[in-house]
C-alpha cells in the first residue's frame, strides 16, 4: 500500500487526527504472530487486569473495547434498569455526539443539566435526582461526569468526591467518560485512581483512542456493588457490539500504554502545548479565553474571519455559531506548531 | 511491552486466532504519521473505495467497521423497517453466536431454518417466505446467507442467483455474511463480485479480520433500490457504535488486502491446508467427514476420546455433543501444521 | 352512537371476535362514577390482588395491562437480562404472531423448537438449554409455555410441574402465556393455582380478552425469586407502554371475571362446545381431526373445496396450508351454532 | 361486583381521575353482542375513519391505540428514522412523564427546550434545529407541541402555522400530542382541524382517556407525505404493543366522542369550570396564577400550608417545590365542586 498523506501534516482539530505512538505500535507488533485464544482467551488480557490493577485499584476489572461511544453506552448501561436514567451536561459527549446510539442501542434517557464550563456539581446534580420511585419519571440511577470535560476544563479530586458523595447517598451510580483521563490526570499531577476509584467514581470509560493509540476503549468496574449489572459484563460487552476476537491487539496497546509514564508522557505533551497556546493567545488583543485551559484543549473567541484566515493553515473546528473556535492539541503537537499557529493567527489579525 | 507469548504458536481453533498478515502490519504502519481528518475525512477512505468498485462493481459503497457482529447487525437494519424480520439458516452466526445483538441493538427477529449443511435455498427459504401485509407477523424481508457458510460449505454463483431471484420477486432483500468470502471465491475460483453483485446479492458483511487483518469489516451496499436505508448508512453505523475515529487504519488494511491479491493468496493457503487435512483424514479408518471440505473448515466426527487426547498437542473445538471436531485452517498454517495434526490423530486413534 | 352490526352474529374464527360478557359490562358500570386515583391508585386494585392471591397462592401480584402481546413482552422481560433469550415452541404465539415486539421492544431472543402439539416437555428444552456463560449465545434463561396451547391442546399439572424443575434446576424462569388458561383449569376440572403456581410457573400472562372481558390481560408474579426484575414490575410495564391511566375499568372487570365463578362458566361453555363439535366432526367421513380438542378449539382437515363453502355461513380461519382449519368457540357459542355449523360442513361434504 | 368507592367523589387531581361519560357507556354497550372481526376489522372502524375525516380533512387517517404514551411513541416513531431525535419543551409529557419508553421503545432521542409556558416557537426550537447531516448528532427531524399544553396554555392557529412553516422547510415533521386537544379547540372555539391538519401538524395523538373515554387515543396520520413510515402504520401500532383485538370498544368510543359534539360540550364544561375557578383566585390575595388559564387547568401559588389544609377536602398534586398547585377540571366538575373549592381555600388562607 502507498502512502496517501502527508506523514507531517498536524491539524487543531481534535487529538483523534493524531495517529498512533511509535512504544503503541511496536506493542501491536509484538503481540503478532502465532495463535491466541480470540476474545480475550490470552495472556495480555491477564497482564493487562494486573496493569489496571496498578493503577485503578486492586478491584478494578477491565473490559476492553471498540471506540468511545461503545464504552459509554456498556458502561452506562451496566449501570441502569431497563427504566434508568443518566443525568450528564448537556455539553457531554454522550448528549452531543454519540447520535442516537445511548437511546437506541442503551435503551437509557438522559437528563441533561446546562453549565457554564462543561462540569457538574451536587446542586447542578439535584435538578434532576428525584421522583426516584414514580414509575412515570425515567429513573435518574447514573450520573455521568467528563474528565477532563468537553470545555476542556478538569474536576479536581475533591470535586468528584462530592459529587460521588451526593450519588451514592441517592443511590446513583457514578459514570466517568474518561475519553481524556490522561489528560486531566496529567494536569492534576496525580495518579489515575487519585481522580476515580478513590474519589467515588464506580464506572469509568478510560479512554485510549485520543492519547495515541490505533484504536481502544476500556470500561473499567471500579466499585462493582454498585454496578447493576457487573457481573454480566462479558455479556453487555457483546451485545453491544464491542467484543473484539483479536483482542490481544487492543490489550496490548493498553499495556504499553500503561507501562513506563506513556500514558503521562503523552497526554503531558498535549497539556502542555495547550498551556503554551493559551498563554500566548491571552495576551493578543482581541482574543478572548472561553474556557480556562486546564487540559490539552483551548477554547478562544476570534475576531471576526480570522478563523477561516488561519484555517487556510492548519485545521481546527469552529465550537459555537458566537465565533468560538477549539484547538485541541496531541501526543505529538510540537512547540514549532503551537509558533506557526500563533503566527498565523497574528498575521490574520493584523490583516482583520 | 514484552512478549508474553509463543509467536510459533498454532491451532485449529479458528481463523480469528491467527494474528495479522506482515503486509496488513506494513499498511497499518504506512497509514501512520501525521493528522488527518477522523471517521473517514481522509484519503484512505476514498482509495478503498476505488479498489472496493473495482472487486464489486461500480455500485459498491464501502462502509468500514469493527467486528462481524457489527456488520451483520448494521447491514440487517440497513434492509429492514422496524417491524421486519431476517430469514436465516439455524446453524447461521447472527442466530447462534451474536448473543441478543440482533434483536436487542437491531431490533429484528430472526425466522431460522435447519439444514443439512448450512445452505438455504428457494424451497427453504419459502418456508418463512409468506403473511407478507399481515400485522401480526414480523415481516420476512430481508434473507441472511453465510459464504462461506459456518459448516464449511460454499454456495455456487448459481445457486446464489437462484436465492436472490426467489428473493428479490417477493421484495426480499438479499444479505450476504461474508465473513470468510475470501475463502469462498479462492475454492470456486472466481472473482469476489462473481459470487456477490452479479449473482444478485444486495448488501454483504465482507470480512477482514478472518483472513489476517487486526480488525476490520466492511459493510458493502451493492444495490441500493433493495436496501430501505441506503441513504442513511453513515448514521446507522454511527448509531449502532461501528464508526472508527481512527478509521485510516481500517482503511489501509482493506486497501492492503485487496491489493495486489493478498485477500486471494491468504485464503488459497488456508482452503489448500483444509485440503490437504480433509483429504487424508477420510482415508483413516473412525474418521467420518460430516460435511463436504469446501473452503478451509473440516468437520469430523473422531472416535470415542480422540479428540481430547489430540487437544493436547493442538487446539480446536467441539462442534456438536455427538463428538464432531471442527478444525479451521488460517493463512498461516503450513503443511507442516497438518502433518503434525494428522500424526496425533493417527497416535491417538492406535492408543484409543 | 348507531348499532352498526348485527348483535346475534357468530364466528368461529377465533374467542376474541365475541364480545363482553354482561357480568363484566356490569362491573365496568359500577366502576364508573366520581374520581379516583388514576394508574392503579384505587380500591379496585387492592380489591383484585385479594383476589389473585386466592386464586393463585397467597406470593401471587396481579400487574394489569392492556393485551396480550405487552403481557408475554412484559413478563418475559421481567425474567431476563438484556442478554436474555426464551426457549419457546414454534407455534407460540410470541413466535408467530406478535411482530418484533418480543425483539424491538423486549430486546429478547427466542430460541424456537417444533413440535407435534403446541407443547414443550423437557428433553425438547434441553435441545436449546445450553451454552450458559457463553457470552456468543444468547443466554436462555426463560421458558415460555402457552396453556392452553395455540393447538388446542392442554398441559396436565404433572408435565408443568416436570418443565419447571427442569427449568429452575439450570436456573431458567417458567414463564406461562395463559390467554386461555380458564378453558385449560376448566378442561382439567382444577383450580387456576393447579396449573401455575403450584407446579413451579414462576410468572403468568392471565388472560382476559379471549375469556370475556371488554379489554384487560394480567401479568402475575408468582414467585419473585426466580422473576430477575421483579422489584421492578411497575416500571417495566409503564416503560413497555402497558400502564392504564384509568386502571379501575380493567381491575373491575377482573374482579367480575374471578368472583362468582364467571371465569369457569364461560371456560366450561366454550369448551364443551369445542368438544360437541369435536365428538360430531370425528365422525364424519373425510374429516381429520388434527389436534386432540382439548380445550376450546377444534383443528380439523376439511376436503377440498369444503371451507369455503362453509365460510360463506360461518366465518373461521386456515390453519395451514395442508388444509387444515381452526375453529373456535367461544363463551357466547351455543349448541345451536354448532348444530348449523355441522349442517354447513355435511352439506358442503355432500355437495363437494 | 360490588361497588368500592363514591361515585359522587371529586378531585382536581387530574382529568383522568374521572370515569366515563354516560354516552360513551352507551356507545360501548351497543357495540357489543355478537361476533366481530378483531383487530380493526369491522364496521365501527370504518364508520370512525369517515367521521376523522369529517373533523381533520380528507387526508385524515385514524389508528386508535391504548394509551398516550403508547399514542405519543407510536406517531413519533413513526416520523422518524432510527438516528432521529425528537425537539419538544423540557415540560413535554413526553419528557417528564413516559418513563424510558421512547427511548426504549421508541428508540429516539429528546431534544428538550426550557419555555416560560410550555410552548415552543421557532426561535426556541432552531436551538436545536441544526447539525443535519452530521452523522454524531441525533437527528433533529420531529418537533413535538403538546395542545393544550401541560401548563394549561394553549397555542393558537398562527403560532402553529409558524412552528409548521418552520418545521416544513427545514424537512422536520411536526407532531402535536393532542392528549387535551378538546380542550384547546373548545378554548379557542376552533374546530379540531383548525389548530391540526390545516396550520400544518403532520401527525395527531389525538385524546380521549381526558376527555370522558373509559380509554382510548387515535393516533392520526394528517399528511401522510411528511410521516416517514406513514405507509407502516398497521404494523409500526402492533409492534409497539397497542393494536387491540376487540378494537371495536376504542373505536364506538370515539365515534360517540366525535358525533354530536360530545367531545365539545365535555370540553367546554372543563373548560368554563378552570375559568371559574381561575377568576376567583386570582382575586384572593396571598394567592398567584403561575400560568394564564387558557384550557382546563389552574396553576396557582397558594400561601405557605394551604395546599396541604385544603387536600384534606380535595385530592390535587403540588406542581413543583416552589409551592405551585395545579388544579385540572374534568368534564364532571361542576359549579359547585368549584365553589366548595374556593371555600375550602379561603378558610385555610385565614386560618394561616
Amino acid at each position: 500500500m502507498n502512502i496517501l498523506h502527508n506523514p507531517q501534516s498536524h491539524s487543531f482539530a481534535s487529538d483523534n487526527y493524531s495517529g498512533v505512538l511509535p512504544e503503541i505500535m511496536a506493542a501491536i507488533a509484538q503481540a503478532n504472530g502465532g495463535h491466541l485464544g480470540a476474545y480475550g482467551n490470552d495472556p495480555y488480557i491477564a497482564h493487562l487486569q494486573n496493569l489496571i490493577k496498578q493503577h485503578f485499584g486492586e478491584s478494578a476489572l477491565a473490559y476492553p473495547v471498540f471506540n468511545g461511544t461503545g464504552a459509554n453506552v456498556l458502561a452506562l448501561q451496566a449501570c441502569l434498569p431497563r427504566w434508568g436514567a443518566v443525568i450528564c451536561a448537556e455539553s457531554a459527549h454522550i448528549n452531543v455526539d454519540e447520535s442516537t446510539a445511548p437511546q437506541a442501542v442503551g435503551g437509557f434517557k438522559l437528563w441533561t443539566i446546562p453549565t457554564s464550563d462543561g462540569k457538574l456539581n451536587p446542586e447542578l446534580i439535584a435538578q434532576h435526582a428525584h421522583g426516584f420511585g414514580v414509575e412515570h419519571r425515567a429513573q435518574p440511577l447514573a450520573v455521568s461526569i467528563t474528565q477532563s470535560t468537553e470545555c476542556g476544563t478538569v474536576y479536581t479530586p475533591d470535586e468528584i468526591r462530592a459529587i460521588a458523595d451526593f450519588c451514592h447517598e441517592k443511590g446513583i451510580a457514578l459514570h466517568m467518560d474518561g475519553a481524556r483521563l490522561a489528560n486531566a490526570a496529567a494536569a492534576l499531577g496525580v495518579n489515575l485512581r487519585d481522580i476515580t476509584a478513590d474519589v467515588g467514581v464506580d464506572i469509568l470509560s478510560f479512554g485510549g483512542t485520543k492519547n495515541g493509540l490505533l484504536l481502544g476503549e476500556c470500561v473499567i468496574v471500579l466499585n462493582e456493588k454498585n454496578v447493576l449489572n457487573a457481573n454480566g459484563m462479558k455479556f453487555l460487552r457483546k451485545m453491544n457490539v464491542q467484543l473484539a476476537s483479536k483482542m490481544r491487539f487492543i490489550s496490548a496497546q493498553f499495556i504499553a500504554l500503561l507501562e513506563n509514564d506513556l500514558w503521562l508522557n503523552a497526554a503531558q505533551n498535549a497539556n502542555a502545548m495547550a498551556q503554551k497556546l493559551s498563554g500566548s493567545l491571552k495576551n493578543i488583543q482581541g482574543v478572548e479565553l472561553v474556557y480556562p485551559t486546564q487540559a490539552n484543549a483551548v477554547f478562544v473567541k476570534l475576531p471576526n474571519g480570522v478563523a477561516d484566515k488561519v484555517r487556510q493553515h492548519t485545521y481546527f473546528y469552529d465550537w459555537d455559531e458566537q465565533g468560538t473556535v477549539r484547538l485541541v492539541c496531541s501526543f505529538d503537537t510540537t512547540a514549532q506548531h503551537i509558533d506557526d499557529l500563533l503566527n498565523a493567527i497574528g498575521v490574520a489579525i493584523q490583516a482583520a
